[in-house]
């Protein structure tokens, strides 16, 4: 429904959320430039490769990142069936809400929350519980299913390039098979073009029924310098545009960008509005935005003010 | 120019290389099944996912697989900067052109043979190695152009599916990056989708420019059991059609077809002309055709006899 909304409104002005500020601008000159035939900075189609991060890029990623939600929502979930975890960190923070502990289990704690969540089941029951979760989890402060918390100006920036014969991917940091049972319906983007990290699968014939079934181990971290390589991995060309908001997203913005000569476009949206959404950057926990954000001053990335630049957030409906 | 000549036949009889016999009528009688709007076996045009094997099934697979030609190049090409290799195996029996040797080096003297040839240089460098050798080496049975040795059945196949709304997809055994470079031009499929074998990457910086390196690490093999894991990786839908030519192939047939309930299609080429190709199956060394062939019976797979089936097997230029 989303996504015909835009395409409504994009008949005058495919941008409409977007205020008509130097982002705005920058977009367009740089789609009608790879567009126009005969132009020396023509790109064809085939080429015309866009890639986004998804967290605090696409959809929100605060109070934490949501795939962080459903991983402690699914413990709560599962602690019946494991009366161990009530002395067992990093569980018992989840279970008690002891976020202070939580953040003390660090990286080690968290891929152990991963793994006994996300791990251990086919790859068909994984799909079913996150569709299931998404379909019915509420974000804390709006109060609204996280597919509705998507970024309305970034939905039209989807369409628009898609609508000028590009192909859109998800690059996230997030799990590959986290955000594929619903970026279709919600993005526009279907399975095949999302990238993301993962854990290992494993194929295996259960009551002769072929099977993949998900191991407790990670097999790839799609995040910081991993980006390209999953842009390469699954893709295989390299991209002319790329939209992140955090230090997560350097690697990326410079595989895309620094090319030395062809036209590119690397943009960041910077979390500025604390009343419409949030506002942080190099010093939040959740989407640090530092490193990333003095780089787009050399290499002339455009930076998104959302406060001043956005002209609505979210769809309302 | 080969798939220019396929559309324009196409107009008349999609299949016009394909004899009347059988699995002709199998593939028809699936593609209208599941393009039919209506039936009960409809399937929409994004779930249309059909996945073909390279070696042996779109092209030619022997006297040895096209990539392991190209290793042994490489080795030859690179022998002068390497004078060790005149004493150590597997590059020795490769330079003595002991193939008796080479084969006893077996499956480690061969992983051995690619790292040497396909690592430790940027990605970029790679593509292009691969782009000049394969615009002119010349396989020893034809004479010819590796890609001029590519099965026009196949061509037609992948066009007529094309055409009725399917994504096609290469899934190989071989590398990724070896297949890549050549067959958008080839055979219409983007590099986005080809799924492959691959060896690990690393982003790093070299004198300020964003460089993909590689990394003589294996990082995936995507055969046998591993090709539904790179099927899922890659397109994260469940393949509604697949072909393949050996063993290899036997769990992408699986995890394709036996889903109990929606109509699949599942097909093996079996190589049985050694006038105007080669005639193997079950002992072959390369592209062995036994499990699978065993499988096919109980699965019906629609299993082409290239002899009986195929009226012309490749295109004359
Ligand atoms: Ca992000
Ligand atoms: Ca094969």
């Amino acid at each position: 429904a989303l996504l015909l909304v835009t395409s409504a409104k994009a008949q005058s002005d495919p941008l409409p959320s977007w205020n008509d500020t130097a982002p705005k601008a920058a977009i367009v000159s740089f789609v009608e430039k790879v567009t126009k035939e005969g132009s020396p900075d023509f790109v064809p189609e085939p080429e015309r490769i866009a890639v986004f991060d998804n967290d605090g890029t696409l959809w929100v990623e605060h109070p934490m990142y949501t795939q962080l939600a459903f991983a402690l929502d699914r413990v709560k979930a599962e602690a019946a069936a494991h009366p161990e975890w009530k002395d067992k960190q990093p569980f018992k923070a989840v279970l008690e809400g002891d976020m202070k502990a939580l953040a003390a289990a660090g990286e080690k704690g968290l891929v152990e929350l991963i793994m006994e969540t996300h791990a251990d089941m086919t790859h068909d029951e994984f799909q079913k519980v996150v569709s299931e979760w998404i379909a019915t989890a509420r974000d804390p402060k709006f109060n609204k299913p996280y597919t509705e918390l998507v970024y309305q100006p970034m939905l039209e920036l989807l369409a628009y390039l898609r609508a000028n014969g590009f192909k859109t991917f998800i690059v996230s940091g997030g799990g590959i098979e986290f955000v594929r049972p619903w970026a279709e319906q919600v993005y526009g983007v279907p399975p095949e073009q999302v990238v993301g990290s993962s854990i290992k699968t494993q194929f295996q014939m259960r009551d002769g029924t072929p099977t993949l079934f998900r191991l407790p181990q990670v097999n790839f971290i799609d995040d910081k310098a991993g980006k390209p390589v999953g842009i390469n991995a699954h893709i295989g060309r390299r991209p002319i545009a790329a939209f992140g908001n955090s230090d997560g997203d350097l690697e990326m913005l410079q595989w895309t960008t620094m090319t030395g000569g062809s036209v590119r476009f690397g943009m960041l949206i910077h979390h500025t509005d604390a009343d419409r959404e949030y506002a942080y950057d190099r010093k939040s926990e959740f989407g640090r935005l530092d490193k990333a954000l003095d780089a787009a001053a050399i290499n002339n990335w455009t930076v998104v003010d959302m406060k001043a630049d956005w002209k609505e957030i979210f769809l309302e409906k």
